[in-house]
């Protein structure tokens, strides 16, 4: 595994570039591939060459984001799958392996069934497309109550529907982005990561939740930075991590507006110190 | 349809003996069935000749209760199906021709995809042996959000995925039971009862809901009698009941204590008002 | 329902014009659209003209070809569904209401499972897509035995499961193709076409089968015209069209080369007879 | 893995006492129970002191047949249940582990879906009810086309299905039988079975194939010993089965009449020296 710099996840608004020197300079081991940057430069060359540079300062890339939304409407969907190709070629040419994408834990209309083969359907189809390209896609499963009960039929919220849900793909290319705040809130233990292999595992995102909160009241935009507060066995999550061989990025995700105000560098100092403790390199 | 005279669901004890004869004399055109006392008499002989007398009455059976529980733990389950036969004669001696349970519509531990395939298996297996006796089985889902959200997985609590259970056991003699209290906090309208035959609906029931609660803050045990506030469209249920083409039982179930407190005769002849008037009888 | 004049069902080569005016001056109700010939008219109103002209000469439309193909290679289908707004455009353009393909009866490598998940995902999204453009989609199930046997993994042969595919995609606009020759060769009665209603048949073809063969032994592209052998139960099967009160397209697809060597109008009077007799008009 | 006598397997009528004393005397690891001879001893002790006994001779128990049809009619299916305790009972005392059964690959009525759904109900009902006893369930598949193609709705034929089954159920105690020939006449390869760890297969089958047919003309009752004809890859079956770490039993299953017209010792002999060489003892 590597600590990766995700400007998105910390809530920071950093040019792809600073990001990058950022990464470089303050040790982490990789850094988020960002899509809008890659298609301002002026050819698929130059993209290259910004992979092949990135690569030459010992970083390597996160995931970016799906350019697809699972679960819009049917002509949203097609036109997203129409302009695919565009995206991914992107992608592949700056030498990102990963796009990753989340699983909306419930919805007011279609009830769980429907959206299951809703979801195993395009998981599918997409999942075939970005291996065409050379891609996996990480899925992440959301776990705190105080979202996934606000809507009518709540859906996959959990790591077991979640494995279910990749495996009736059928895809050999799509695994979980686990995140320990969601394997928190979700009520799991180091038990239920027991037997994942680093195929199954596309990003980790490591997170601390309040203190002053029971598991269900957690709220899902309100987190702690990691081994911020304990209440999350960020040790047991990580132990299953590494016992699983994993080998891809480790990020820090809290949801916390006031990391932008403080200086930019000793923030991504303390993320990447945090980040490191946790995967055991210190 | 006819009403039924059902004191369980009122919240009333009464001999069963009784509850016959008032069911009789206050014009209830049924009456629902009581396997205790049924096994309490000295011979199956005497069970026909029960069942004789109460449809000499004018009487007919509503349902009885399933007697196993479809999410017991397997041995109480095996348990269950042992003595099912022995269940199902007295029944069936009597007369009586339908059951009915309800699905718990959520659970702490098992998943909707895990307790959808328990209930299917099972519900499968039981409706065959019961079919074998002539018997079919009204399911009843289970609509307040505050019952199917109190635990980790929700699990059915709609129309639509009840309707979808019943068709995956491939069994035609399993339909529903329609209360007009979980169509109403499940959010559903006659439009969701479209299409529905009376081979579908096994029983009815009919509830109205306190008028200084939101829907979703409706309690399962907290109801109003039919008519009573107007919270519920009743008259839009029963229409979809009645175009339906359904012929059996209709009843009142209030959780009301306060039933048990006041004269019999008077609680049961508002009832059956109650009970006419939705069927449009009156 | 209407006699429907559909030359490649026939095996005929027709220019689309000339199919009109046969189906016109024959006495056929309806005939088949022809997506190349729309596509060869100068302009999308002149499209709309056409089918303005095929109105006012009585006829209605029979189905067009689904222009996707459900089971292809994920990235031959992105590639249809990024074409699909167009081949829509002009059938809906012509006032075509439906398009119709079939299921293709076993795989070498998926099995049914892994072929189920593929089938419902994708027919969910292009059901969706047509439902956008107010279009209906039929779907064939195909019953030779000498046909689903032949690879590894047989698939849906049968109309059990090809209803139950239906109803998993969850579409309002998707129904059968009903062919007497799949439905005698799945070994299929009146009684498996109990229950359907117009909604759930897009298209009825009607075939006989040869004589000198067992039901097992007859060959998919080897059949029979309607009433030539009496080995399937026309008169059965199309009470039960007529039961489901179906108002569509209803078409002769023999398979038999011989009939280009025949006159063609006196083939397509026999064959309008033919269709008349099953649809009782005669 | 170790060797296990299984006089069923090989055709041959051996008095369970005989059975012992040879896969004593000739070398076997382990041997089949025969819960008709537990059945025969006077008092649960005798069993118990029967396992014991087998025990010290250094043998381990093979597996039991599962008694129950998974697939037979509801009631016959009602009561394998209510009799179930006592017959595990008898299984537990004298130590045995592990019981099994195979999957029926085809039904002439009940197409892939409804077999699929009785199935899991089935199985996930009965492993929790071995479970409770302590005891596991291996299942096997049936590969050969001249069985699985020879009724309407072929059914489980293949590994990945059988896997997919299991996984269904829920059960951590439910495992596959892997018989070399099922694996041949499924066209699967060591591939198939990568992946699989020894709490995914309750035991182990090798068989050979005769020279003399295609794949998909072998029939499930002619086979031949392993390594007889080469047909079969058993280096690469065991090759994956050793990969798995699997530690159970190991036996012959060639259903060859010849075997019980020639000397039993010799017989023997051979077939231990055969499985010893599968296993790769010798």
């Amino acid at each position: 595994m590597f600590s990766c710099l995700s400007p998105g996840a910390l809530g920071l608004t950093l040019d792809h570039t600073d990001a990058v020197d950022l990464a470089s300079s303050l040790g982490f081991g990789g850094v988020d591939p960002d899509p809008s940057y890659f298609s301002s430069l002026p050819s698929r060359q130059a993209v290259v060459e910004h992979g092949d540079a990135v690569r030459e300062k010992g970083l390597r890339w996160g995931i970016a984001g799906l350019p697809i939304g699972l679960d819009a409407p049917a002509e949203e969907f097609r036109q997203a799958l129409a302009q695919l190709p565009d995206a991914l070629d992107l992608l592949t040419a700056a030498g990102v392996s990963a796009v990753g994408t989340w699983i909306r834990p419930m919805h007011e209309d279609r009830d769980h069934r429907e959206n299951w083969r809703l979801h195993v359907g395009r998981l599918a189809l997409v999942a075939e497309l970005l291996a065409d390209s050379g891609l996996r896609l990480g899925l992440e499963y959301i776990g705190p109550k105080t979202f996934w009960s606000t809507e009518r039929f709540p859906f996959i919220h959990g790591i077991r529907e979640a494995r279910e849900l990749i495996a009736e793909t059928g895809a050999g290319n799509v695994g979980l982005i686990l995140d320990s705040y969601h394997w928190y809130t979700a009520g799991e233990s180091a038990e239920d990561l027991a037997g994942l292999t680093d195929a199954d595992v596309v990003s980790v995102d490591i997170n601390d939740a309040r203190d002053d909160r029971e598991r269900d009241e957690q709220m899902d935009l309100d987190r702690r930075l990691p081994f911020a507060t304990g209440v999350i066995d960020l040790d047991g999550f990580m132990g299953a991590v590494r016992d699983a061989g994993y080998t891809g990025p480790v990020k820090v995700e809290p949801f916390m507006k006031e990391l932008a105000e403080q200086p930019i560098a000793q923030v991504l100092t303390d993320i990447r110190e945090r980040t490191d403790r946790a995967i055991g390199a210190v």
